[in-house]
């Protein structure tokens, strides 16, 4: 497993409710990929989402977000963590 | 106090000792700026580094960075997470 940063870029506007209910789609199908989303951090006025996951390539973490309807514009690796 | 993701994109190569050695120099001048970082993710292949913090503006958050020698490319508040 390795854990993952994607970011969204065009996400502008995004309201509280909404990245709670981005993340719970993810969450609910996220197991079916071998994924785990563990937190998300959102600036609405410049459309920015970084979302931290853990998952077996950065392939099976995009089928997420694809499946759920908002793909990724980025998606690093990201293997040192403190 | 703000929560703020910033990202560098210039750490091609980071081991693991340098990203704690510059998240110990953060957190060592930190509290002079009212600022805290969280937690930091690196990949050192495309060079990029994330750091959550809090802190009063982006500003103080970007002083730590610039008195500790490795200026961030960009910063976001991210007033929602899940």
């Amino acid at each position: 497993m390795t854990r993952f940063m994607d970011v969204h870029h065009d996400m502008h506007g995004i309201t509280a409710d909404q990245l709670l209910e981005a993340h719970r789609a993810d969450l609910a199908i996220e197991g079916e990929e071998g994924v785990h989303f563990e937190r998300a951090w959102a600036d609405p006025e410049s459309g920015t989402v970084y979302c931290l996951s853990e998952g077996p390539s950065a392939e099976a973490v995009m089928r997420v977000h694809e499946r759920t309807g908002h793909m990724a514009d980025e998606i690093h690796p990201v293997p040192l963590t403190v």
